[in-house]
């Protein structure tokens, strides 16, 4: 139970995987981390990190619509990544593929998405492709520098640990909601999804935090692959008004939709989860608010009275592995991620079919 | 004349590039380099080399069918570009889009042709990322190191120096005719396209080349490129039999299809075309040579009595900005490729008018 192999996407990730020889300095292993960290030749005491991100699907399936958002979220898919190894970002660069005649002023907003995204995060793009293809598909593959003693991967959590998130959550599975449902876009505008990758909280958490991985498929699934790759699960305090953004519960309440299903769904937003001792996290907060204020930093959300400060304390790691979620009514409920996950691999693209399963796997868990 | 601007791929890429603000470790200007070149913070004597290519369009249009050819070019595309610019590969980082259905052979035997390729260079394939998609998309993301004192680029080309190609070519042009024409298979095979990457002869001309560039748009766009990024022309010997593979030589022979069609069309073979001062030809070809036979090296083609040494010598750079074509008649002509770089995006997708209006081409050159 709990294994690796019970999730689809790492059996299609494992089947290009087993292709392929490791590389004698690479100090990762398959899924263990983000980004690929590998040695430099020239360099003894640090890491490269790298890694590639498309974004296709989304823009197939019609959730990013505007160019810019295509352009922004391509740039902080492979920030992120870095972010969650801790690396000091050195460049990207971007393979862009579209329709020809779409050129100009898809590329103008395209282009001023991923500048602006760049620019928020002090990095630039190197360069790059372009290609003729009839859909729009973006790729960005990020590099970035990260000390070799203070690696840090999704692999090390332990028993006890506070389990954190640098931000608040649900954005991204708002936005699949209204596409999914058809809402009109006032309920969550596209323009609310503009996920920041938490390049200075990494560097603050490598070699303080026992491991970190981004929410780019959502809090749920990414607390479900720690899980099975650690073999330690989680306990999650459901503290909606702490965990889901302002916007994003005021979308839950205008449309009846239960506050889970914005930490169970795919669609993420590139916080930052990470696991630490409980010891450390009073430390760990001050110095994430520090680094935020610092050149090129992200801007982490303000503290406010009434919520939990940020990094967000969303719960601990439990020594069994399974997924408890303590409700606001005092309730515990074990799920079982496994069938979500594999959801959008079996609903064959059908999103009636998608959004009924994902409701009725909450209900099969006692969940509404 | 003769500017870059006049050719569309260079607009297209130039309407991203204008988007996005200039990295201050970036030694590379835009088009300047097959790979993207930035300093390392953490090692002064060496520079990051990083590219990325897309395989896309050479699969929409069927010019690829099976998945092995693929995943090789895939690899080889972006290594290509590190060779280059001289570089020690680092790794490569995939990402790879196909149809849902499609996954278990479709990963078994393109990551088969990505590995293969990875393993006659010695070279590491090191993650990646995997999309569900209509149709196939293969990007590289390759990185390595150069040494800053030994820069290698496409600027530098020097009115007298001598031209040469690492191998010979057109194989990449074959196979786009006998896809283009619907000529059976057997005229030739998609196995007889697998080029591969230059790495041990990039090597060998970091510091000693004044200018790189490959061959992944054939040579003739190659030479077109090259002239208007430095201001000055070539003259190309066209002994055919010394330039063209003797697989390409017998379909033109069999097909009736002119030899200079080989180097004009835009799908090229992943040589190397380099520029050095005459007085080095002998040394260089001597150097390469070695190169070929070191662990993890190419080989190159064989000497042959009746055929030219590798690298070919194909010509020699001229004053002034114009390809000049030395017919194995005595006959010289200019040729301008504007127009059929520029046939690709002007014909509309249209085959049979784009190999029509393409030998047109040709007959107003005065070629047949």
């Amino acid at each position: 139970m709990n294994r690796m192999d019970d999730i689809l996407e790492n059996v299609a990730i494992d089947a290009w995987v087993k292709a392929f020889s490791r590389a004698p300095g690479q100090v990762n292993a398959p899924h263990e981390s983000d980004a690929e960290l590998i040695e430099l030749p020239g360099d003894a005491g640090n890491l490269l990190a790298i890694t590639i991100d498309t974004v296709a699907e989304e823009i197939l399936t019609g959730l990013y619509q505007g160019p810019y958002t295509m352009g922004w979220v391509t740039v902080m898919a492979c920030l992120s990544d870095l972010a969650a190894v801790g690396a000091d970002p050195l460049g990207i660069v971007v393979s862009v593929s579209a329709p020809p005649g779409r050129d100009g002023s898809f590329a103008e907003s395209a282009g001023r998405g991923m500048e602006d995204a760049c620019r928020s995060l002090g990095v630039f793009i190197l360069g790059g492709d372009s290609n003729m293809t009839p859909e729009v598909s973006l790729t960005g593959c990020s590099i970035g520098i990260v000390p070799k003693s203070a690696m840090l991967t999704r692999r090390g959590v332990q028993p006890g640990d506070a389990v954190f998130m640098t931000g608040r959550a649900g954005a991204g599975n708002a936005l699949g909601l209204v596409r999914l449902s058809g809402l009109p876009d006032e309920y969550f505008p596209e323009s609310n999804y503009r996920p920041s990758a938490r390049l200075a909280a990494g560097r603050v958490l490598r070699g303080r935090a026992t491991a970190a991985m981004d929410t780019s498929d959502g809090v749920l699934t990414t607390l479900d692959q720690l899980m099975r790759l650690n073999g330690h699960g989680f306990e999650v305090d459901c503290d909606w008004p702490a965990i889901l953004s302002e916007d994003v519960l005021a979308l839950c309440d205008r449309t009846g939709t239960p506050y889970w299903m914005m930490l169970a769904g795919p669609h993420g937003e590139f916080e930052l989860i990470f696991t630490a001792p409980a010891t450390d996290a009073e430390a760990l907060s001050e110095a994430l608010h520090e680094a935020s204020g610092g050149l090129g930093a992200e801007a982490l959300p303000e503290k406010s009275g009434d919520l939990k400060p940020i990094p967000i304390r969303i719960g601990t790691v439990q020594e069994r592995a399974a997924i408890t979620l303590a409700l606001p009514s005092g309730r515990r409920i074990d799920i079982d991620m496994s069938s979500l996950r594999n959801l959008l691999d079996t609903s064959g693209g059908d999103f009636e079919r998608y959004l009924s399963e994902f409701r009725k796997t909450g209900g099969s868990w006692g969940l509404e």
